[in-house]
């Protein structure tokens, strides 16, 4: 199909659509005349795929060149994980020699959570700022407080997990088309259902606060 | 204590200090002479405050203000709402007439939950266009998956509110220092544990992900 037809198929204006060719986003099409290519359906999945990490992800331009990477990885854990750690932020530098000091914090949490860990993860380090955060305003961080959030993101992550195409419960060895679903399914999952989780957590207290607030006379 | 007692016992920078009181967000200390002015523990608690929302929370300015101008809130309800919505990023326009609509997925999954919620909460938007972002990426927004991740979020929620100093367990007709803490609780507690609650998401999902694979032959 036509670039015009391609994007009256996913909804996604000509313009962006040459912008994500030019950012090299979206591989080109085959060329059918000086000015004209032809797209295929490879093409409306990428675009969506795209749409989606940069639209509603809000994920930085390089954050989606990482995790575009991490379909041509040869195993699919390595996609897994080169995603996985394309989408989490680097943690910002301090500049109070925290990051030398090492995730301290958060390796003992998670040691006492029985957890298994990649000790250069991003998450790692951004766990643990988060956990110097809480400190630092004099907030819990008491592990049967933590315990709680991490019971709630466990019990989460063990039905998000289970719902990987190709994921833990196959063999995991090859890359074909699995691996981009997987890809496709832990990026778009991770990012996208953060906000839905943040905005039911809002949502939830004022719900309580509410109602508990109703009840009174 | 002068400025540069208050900033040794804070931590914080002198220059950052003079940055918090020309932005309004600290109030002047009692001037001793043309140069000079006296600072006491008030300044020491707002400071923790304004430094844990700008450095840990990565609030905007604005919404700094806003926390602030909800400790002036006339009812502790009113204090804990207004520093709700303070925190509440205002959900970006799509520009797709979705804003004109409504928010109707989000509230529709709030009704069948049975949830009370406030139809002009932020919170309620945000989740309305995460909920639009999921379909866009044809990710499941069946209720099943849903309710999941509101039962979640619910389980935390109670924990939380249950814990707000002079929260709904008390009376909350009046405003005290109870406010200024109910105050703080809610926005550090809402602010501070979201990141917690997000790197545990991320770090499950590898946990459970890699204690998959080791189990594995």
């Amino acid at each position: 199909m036509r670039i015009s037809a391609l994007s009256s198929v996913t909804g996604i204006p000509i313009a962006t659509i040459k912008y994500y060719l030019r950012e090299g986003l979206l591989p080109p099409g085959r060329a059918t005349a000086a000015t004209q290519a032809e797209y295929d359906e490879t093409h409306i999945a990428r675009l969506r795929l795209v749409r989606a990490l940069v639209e509603v992800g809000n994920l930085p331009l390089a954050s989606v060149h990482g995790v575009l990477a991490a379909l041509d990885e040869e195993s699919l854990a390595d996609a897994v994980r080169t995603a996985h750690q394309a989408i989490s932020p680097v943690p910002r530098s301090t500049g109070r020699g925290r990051a030398e000091a090492g995730p301290r914090r958060a390796v003992a949490l998670l040691t006492s959570l029985g957890w298994t860990f990649n000790p250069a993860s991003h998450s790692l380090r951004r766990l643990d700022q988060a956990l110097a955060g809480l400190e630092a305003a004099g907030l819990s961080t008491d592990p049967e407080v933590l315990t709680r959030y991490a019971e709630a993101a466990l019990t989460l992550a063990r039905q998000e997990v289970a719902g990987i195409p190709g994921g833990p419960a196959g063999d995991g060895s090859e890359v074909g088309g699995g691996a981009e679903d997987a890809v496709r399914y832990v990026v778009l999952g991770t990012v996208l259902y953060e906000p839905v989780l943040l905005a039911l957590r809002r949502l939830a207290q004022s719900a309580v606060y509410l109602e508990a607030r109703s009840g009174q006379p």
